[in-house]
């Protein structure tokens, strides 16, 4: 990665040639649906349901929410709020709240009450638009919050029974309110921030991460050429629209003019429904989406129309998992990133060449992270006392660290928390791995996740993945005990396939076959896994659990 | 188009949550020559002849470039002239020259010595790298330029002859002087120039046209948008890298880990050979490399492995073209730019459910120029008195504009010519066109090349398209005839195709059958069209001829 450049005394080029209106626009994905809207004006951009929204529709209501907004007096850097599943009305949200320099905070809708009041108060959100669906846990946090906030109900006429109404209005009497014609503005300074995602702290208050229109156009379109999308998807919204602005993802598509297929609850049965009734080409989606698709009933699945492009990140997906996509004829794309990085910012880049070798090589290639998206300037594996690179062995592990656009601006109201993450210059994500010496990157655990045993670093994922390869297991999660003798020990959580049955011995001797034995587990524990609203098994919680185990 | 927002008071969300190493850096292609590298190492670069380079060979090549420069005394903001063929080096030099913040001017090997020399002293080149094949025209110029410079031969060891070394050293030489390790850097501002390009200026001297490498890195990400290009391109280099920096391609190139097939001559012959050879899917070119595919003799033409993707600008393909190029197996995609929007900025967007049409409805659809390309915020059809757009009705002419991050910085050390230029905040084409009811521009002349007879406009592009459709017409250009009692009346000059004949009356009649009888050529003129070294016709030449005709 190089240095910037030092600085250089004035040449010819740089005399009279000025900035100005013609030459200069701040960057921002909020063009494309304009030219979406313009190119492609009878596109469905839109599905939910029985509802259609065309290109022209869809910039149309985006206008109507960002006047309504206007006219009730939220301006350029106030904070909008939105508790939604993925509908229409998120993803109008993600144009619509800055298309008057307003700020988009999409919460996590799995949050509890207190969470969410804490995030309105800190957030400062104006305004609230909340799906009936999610009226309780709303109900709590608004009785909690120590501002006004306009509330607008989403009650949608396509789920199955809203919840009750707490809001003044409702979004489509809203939007009743605002001009279809409304004269949005292009952000000012492109480094304007455009949304605002809290991330899901497993302990303490949540932070705010702060995007910019800079980093989410760059991003979007990282999104496009790293994944080859090609023009005019039809995208499924497995992937939450509140988590991390969907990936960037609403932006990519109106880039293409792709299609929006909403879905209110993800199911294998419901993903598989959806390919066949919209020819879905791509979703994107946690390693436990995946493996609710792999491991589908007779009943839930049907003949995909076509190789379905598959993008998962989140936790590194098990190899096997991997392999059995690939055998249902999903093509599976592994990313890395965090809500601090816009959703993905590396990706496991596919050489064509890897095509020709045995499905079990593909996969376990597959599942490494990879490289730098294009839109990411420098993705490096350092110690972070030194701050010097490891070594491209494979083995020697590392702080995973990055910098370029589409890392945030920093954490909202948090000064302390951002010079930290920033320290050296590089965003510290404090997620560990290796790099291969194809310059591949591997991730090997969260540095909090890391098991330290007679001295000894353990890589929880790793042996997690060789768990999850025995044939009756559907999820292993691998956390530290503490251990008189050892420090720590690893115990395992095993949440085994419906109908399958395992035993303690033969999980620890399948481990055995597979890895050195001080990384085997000493301890396995069958159950049900704790998870967050996005997939994330909850390991401070089975830490709890291993003490006891 | 959205105007930029107003300003706005500080939000919470700019607190605290400046610009830093981590979280910002400046856009700039070379940070796609580093991702090739690093991703793709032993993938194919470049071909040319026998010569085969990998991206990690590429890299290390214009390293090493960029190392010898500096060593000889080159530092950013010098300019670093190259006049070549497509061979690697110039490929190089869209990354070498750069590296270490110099600007890259390439030259049109096809303008005479006095020319070359203008740009060499306006330009203030301190280096030049110089095909020996133009030894002839470079020893002029080098007699008359008011500089020292720095000659490097290129010695291209694939071409059929050389001509006289000129130079202190050859360029083979001279990256041996250089480390395939040079530590270069990225630019200090993204604002920074990237190359300067002469407009080949039909009357007086040459603009140079001043690119900076935030336009360069958007603009190889729209072609790749644009054009839906997918991840490893086999490209052929049959339009002039010295053009508009080859319309950004070389830098796009190595965002997707594409192949460039370089290419010294421009020939049928040549083009299938290579597409037979190395599988192209992709060239560009002015719509005279069209017809020359398409008019190849069977000796020269040889099965196409899949369809070839084909981009073409420079002038608008007549329908005929388009539809014969269809029917060989090539899928043409139009564009629309000039030098001063760094190639490609408007593209004709292809909707799918045009495919169903029947071939000459698509040729009619694709000669249209189209919408905005991603990277251009502002595309407008206007009266340039009044700054108001015309009617989207077909009909109404008005001049071309363009506003975004694809139009040039201005032209060197020309601040009139630039004010000029970017009048009222949008680049002035000079071209004229109209708007479709879909939004799709279409271009009907050049300013200077509309045709005014008796009052009434007549588009010189229209009465060519017509007389092109004649199945025994290569070439035709029309242009304005001054007359005594319609104050300008169409002339045509016509080239017609190898074998074929017609005479005046008949093109006459061919065009009374189709178009109204004012718009329809009172002379007819038969022979070859003097053209640039681009492939434009010199309507300049044609309207000395014309007053004679």
């Amino acid at each position: 990665m190089p240095s910037p450049a030092r600085p250089r005394s004035p040449s010819i080029h740089a005399r009279d040639l000025e900035r100005n209106a013609a030459n200069f626009a701040p960057l921002s994905p909020l063009s494309f649906l304009e030219r979406a809207a313009g190119t492609y004006p009878d596109r469905v951009a839109v599905i939910h349901g029985r509802k259609r929204f065309s290109w022209k529709e869809t910039y149309a209501r985006c206008r109507r929410l960002a006047s309504a907004l206007a006219r009730r007096g939220v301006g350029p850097g106030d904070t909008v709020a939105v508790m939604a599943a993925n509908t229409p009305e998120i993803y109008e949200a993600s144009f619509g709240v800055p298309m008057l320099g307003a700020v988009l905070n999409t919460l996590n809708v799995r949050l509890d009450g207190a969470t969410i009041a804490f995030c309105l108060d800190h957030g400062e959100a104006t305004v609230l638009l909340a799906d009936t669906e999610f009226a309780n846990v709303v109900k709590v946090a608004l009785a909690q919050v120590k501002r006004k906030i306009l509330v607008v109900d989403i009650a949608d006429s396509e789920a199955e029974a809203g919840g009750e109404r707490l809001g003044e209005t409702d979004y489509e009497s809203f939007l009743a309110e605002g001009d279809p014609n409304f004269a949005w503005t292009m952000p000012a300074d492109e480094w304007d921030a455009i949304s605002l995602n809290y991330t899901s702290g497993t302990t303490g208050n949540p932070k705010g991460v702060v995007y910019h229109h800079r980093g989410a156009y760059l991003n979007a379109l990282s999104n496009i050429v790293g994944w080859n999308m090609g023009h005019h998807p039809v995208y499924l919204w497995t992937l939450p629209m509140f988590h991390c602005n969907g990936w960037c993802y609403p932006w990519s598509l109106a880039a293409i003019g792709g299609t929006s297929v909403c879905l209110r609850r993800v199911s294998a049965a419901n993903i598989y429904a959806a390919i066949a009734e919209h020819k879905v080409t791509h979703f994107c989606g946690a390693p436990i989406v995946l493996n609710s698709v792999v491991n589908a009933t007779a009943a839930e699945k049907k003949p995909l129309p076509h190789t379905v492009q598959v993008m998962t990140a989140a936790a590194a997906p098990p190899a096997a998992t991997l392999a059995d996509m690939q055998q249902a004829g999903f093509n599976v794309t592994h990313v890395y990133g965090l809500t601090e990085t816009y959703g993905p910012a590396v990706i496991c880049s596919w050489h064509p060449e890897w095509d020709a070798l045995p499905i079990e090589q593909q996969a376990k290639l597959k599942s490494r992270q990879g490289v730098r998206y294009h839109a990411l300037e420098g993705l490096a594996v350092m110690d972070p006392d030194t701050m010097a690179p490891v070594p491209a062995d494979g083995m020697t592990m590392g702080e995973v660290m990055f910098r370029g656009n589409i890392v945030m601006k920093g954490y909202l109201k948090n000064p302390k928390a951002t010079a930290a993450a920033f320290k050296g210059g590089w965003f510290h994500s404090g997620d560990l791995g290796v790099r291969h010496p194809d310059g591949y990157i591997q991730l090997k655990d969260r540095s909090k996740d890391i098991i330290i045993s007679g001295g000894e670093n353990i890589s929880s994922i790793e042996v997690e993945g060789t768990i999850a390869a025995h044939p009756a297991v559907l999820f292993a999660a691998v956390v530290a005990k503490p251990d008189a003798k050892w420090g720590e020990t690893p115990c395992a959580f095993v949440e085994l396939k419906p109908g399958k049955s395992a035993g303690v011995d033969e999980i620890i001797a399948f481990c055995r076959e597979r890895m050195a034995k001080f990384k085997c587990p000493r301890h396995v524990v069958f159950g049900p896994l704790p998870k967050t609203s996005t997939g994330k098994i909850q390991k401070y919680k089975l830490r709890e659990m291993a003490k006891e185990a």
